[in-house]
């Protein structure tokens, strides 16, 4: 699984640079790309591996893995603002706005988006339908019901006097960070015109377990290996998952979600070994 | 022509509005709603009429009117950040980051940004073939090689040494509102699978004199009709096509462009009746 991961990397970094080549050069392609540099990719290889499932090439599905880091990319860069989480380190470099300025940031993270939306028109990906079906998922799964749905959740939390409990915690993440990686995860299905239910369950358990490590990384992690500031929530006194059920609390709760996340690939089989993996790394990884 | 601009509003307010209504109520979608209030709504009367030219229905043709105006109100409030333009008035209200937050105005232009993707997915458009051609074309024009590029070389000139040339500044108008108002005008075509030929030409013309009759205004014009701050480019010494070719030389540049962009609506005949008459209104409003 580790070695599908890198070349899932390699592939992205390749695609992501050739449809960054075709902009003009200057300080907003820069910007762009040196946002997607790193990352640890998950979003795209739970694309191509969702693909795989469906007997898709990793050439049909690339251009969506693609998308997915390209947005991704573009959510990091506009949470990193000052007016945002105010956060000055990222993948291990300097963020965009410090890197640059504000202005290049927005503008970046911006074109990022636009960036994302035309790389899921790539004909290689299939049948017409099949694409309107992701650029209008991925619109939903994006935007005010979903990833920037959870940013308001989340900055509003900042400020709210009682600190959110466990169903609002989930909702919030459910929305940030969960409505991408389903749609990443249930991408292969989409393309196939399949069955996206038992994906669907996947991602969720791994959507989860996913921000309850960070979470945990947040607390146990140190800065070289994560790339970014740690002990940011204990210090904004901000509600996680481990200050609402405790560092062991929240392991077990996330060792329970790896193996649901696990048990719902079973209609897939053998072929679903490396979403399984995944399923582990998640947990057990310590950036 | 005026009669059917009203009713192009009014039929892309109830298009927006109804698009928004699914969304989750609270701030975010208070902003983006705000956001798209009023409006010259030329744009989505580009689109519109051009679908019309290939016998198109307004129901057809509807969601790609909105789709250009969620993206048209999302530039907007980017643009007048306090890290961009730092605008406080716009469309004769408090600008978005003043009336919430910067951090509400960054995020309910990503999520207007990911509204109008997804508005170009609406069935009702037509065949997959060309809402996945407007998807892509739409990208194009507001991304990395179009409207946001033009943003970028808009704050480079800023504080560049050396004041724009005349070939600089219509580079960034073609790029900042050109390239958007080229997609609008070209929308029909697109959607009919014809030869978009003559209105991208009709839209380079009118799209530059569009820009030219800005500067004017914003040397002639006042705040009440305009809805935003004047005399802000001569404030901040920046090159504009009147500072560069005087009042008069603009104005006659701006009636020789409204005039070419009539020509250019030739093949169409008698059909293009609307379109022409924008080309006069676009040069003789004062708002």
């Amino acid at each position: 699984m580790r070695e599908r991961l890198e070349d899932v990397r390699a592939q992205v970094q390749t695609a992501l640079e050739e449809a960054m080549a075709a902009l003009p050069e200057g300080e907003l392609t820069d910007a762009m790309r040196y946002a997607c540099i790193g990352g640890k990719r998950i979003r795209a290889f739970l694309v191509m591996e969702s693909a795989r499932l469906f007997g898709l090439r990793d050439k049909e599905s690339l251009p969506v893995a693609a998308a997915v880091e390209a947005l991704h990319a573009y959510s990091l860069v506009h949470d990193d603002l000052p007016a945002m989480d105010d956060d000055d380190l990222r993948r291990g470099l300097p963020t965009v706005h410090v890197q640059w300025s504000e202005a290049t940031a927005i503008l970046a993270g911006d074109a990022l988006q636009s960036l994302a939306f035309g790389l899921l028109t790539d004909p290689v990906i299939g049948a017409p339908d099949a694409r309107l079906a992701l650029v209008r998922l991925f619109a939903d799964a994006v935007g005010a019901r979903g990833m920037v749905w959870g940013q308001v959740l989340d900055i509003a939390a900042e400020t709210a006097v009682e600190p959110l409990d466990l169903v609002a915690i989930k909702r919030l993440q459910q929305a940030k960070t969960g409505a991408l990686i389903q749609f990443s995860a249930t991408a292969g299905a989409i393309m196939a015109g399949e069955d996206a239910g038992p994906l669907a369950d996947y991602a969720r358990h791994l959507g989860l377990a996913f921000q309850i490590q960070d979470d945990i990384l947040d607390v146990t992690g140190n800065e070289q290996d994560t790339g970014k500031r740690i002990g940011k929530d204990v210090a904004a006194n901000k509600a996680t998952f481990v200050s609402l059920m405790g560092l062991e609390g929240a392991q077990d709760k996330a060792r329970k979600l790896a193996r649901a996340a696990e048990a719902a690939l079973e209609p897939y089989g053998e072929a679903a070994g490396n979403l399984r993996d995944l399923a582990r790394f998640v947990i057990e990884r310590d950036a």
